[in-house]
């Protein structure tokens, strides 16, 4: 949607949703499944109709009162604001075990995020081939990246490491960066950084059952 | 904050940037650094010092103003209200490549979440241990699960078993549930259930990229 100031911004939590109504479509197209309801979304999502209207309200309306959505139409048009229609070049820096999970992540393929470059700093590790991914030496990232044109760089090396990876990665010309590190790292304007903390999430369980009273069931 | 209405309660986004600011202080602690401005805390996780400032006045205030916060203070009552004081019992059901990293995965242990038990239904896992937890077969899990008292259940099965695996968490007493299945959940009141998965954050990378002009820097 344009406004005088320009189109609408969109939030985090929105763009989540989105990824997700992605998976309730993928899942019904692959089942034959022509149409849904906004509240057949929303049941699927834990989340109110209202809420899906006005998140695809952002982007235009798809829907048409009382015929629902068209599965493909609507997996189709959230797979192009999204950028999912095509393939990503991703390179993985860290081959530790969460960078191995990572290059065996079904969902990062299925979504088109394909590892073709991994690096590591480990004599042990370099040369070898993890899930069918050659490891070089995190020593010629900057080169490397840019020769394979990478875009998104994911960083699953330790703390102390992070930042110059970031660094390297940002010379090699990538334009997004997913971090598992636990820390804060800093990038130019037009890169940009999303964390992932797998124990954010055990940390969020533990309060709830901690304090039961407070979570918010909304 | 007590209302009328009962306890306030906290949402998601709160009860995450609680968990960040918690790590900033560990940090700062173990560096021998005794008080934070919420400016200055604010800074480190990338949000403003009003909202350092409103998240921890949900639950009384804790900083003197113009001496800022006493970090060790601060750090014990984030670990008292997110129940970060105590040790967390945690089974992990599926030991693929996301279950092997999250037996060896630092951020969990650091946090107090301890993998006590692991199951897999694979002949070739079970009774073999990895990261030196011992392999049981998941046909035991309600049994195992309440003799051993946990109170975590980590699912990392594919899709079409997740929900069976959620069904005997709960007969064998969890009371929270981290999944990693691409899958919605379903658990009795009383059960919270988080979901994980590493893919949605570099599918926000993708929006990002490619409609920087949509995507909020607040």
């Amino acid at each position: 949607m344009m406004t005088a100031d320009g189109p609408q911004r969109i939030s985090d939590s929105t763009v989540h949703r989105l990824s997700k109504y992605y998976r309730t479509l993928t899942y019904l197209s692959e089942r034959g499944i022509k149409t849904i309801s906004s509240e057949a979304l929303a049941q699927h999502n834990g989340v109110t109709a209202a809420q899906v209207r006005k998140d695809f309200s952002c982007f235009g309306t798809f829907g048409r009162r009382g015929l629902g959505y068209n599965v493909l139409e609507l997996q189709r048009n959230i797979a192009r604001i999204m950028g999912l229609q095509r393939k990503w070049s991703v390179a993985l820096v860290g081959v530790g075990n969460v960078g191995r999970a990572l290059l065996d992540y079904d969902q990062f393929r299925i979504q088109g995020f394909q590892i073709t470059m991994a690096f590591d700093s480990d004599p042990a590790k370099i040369g070898r081939e993890f899930h069918k991914v050659f490891v070089r030496d995190v020593f010629n990232l900057e080169n490397d990246a840019r020769a394979g044109q990478v875009e998104i760089g994911v960083v699953a090396v330790p703390v102390v490491a992070a930042q110059a990876v970031v660094d390297k990665l940002v010379l090699g010309g990538v334009k997004g960066i997913l971090n598992f590190a636990p820390i804060n790292l800093k990038a130019p304007p037009g890169v940009f950084i999303r964390y992932e903390n797998m124990a954010i999430e055990i940390e969020a369980l533990a309060f709830a059952i901690t304090n039961p009273e407070l979570v918010r069931n909304d």
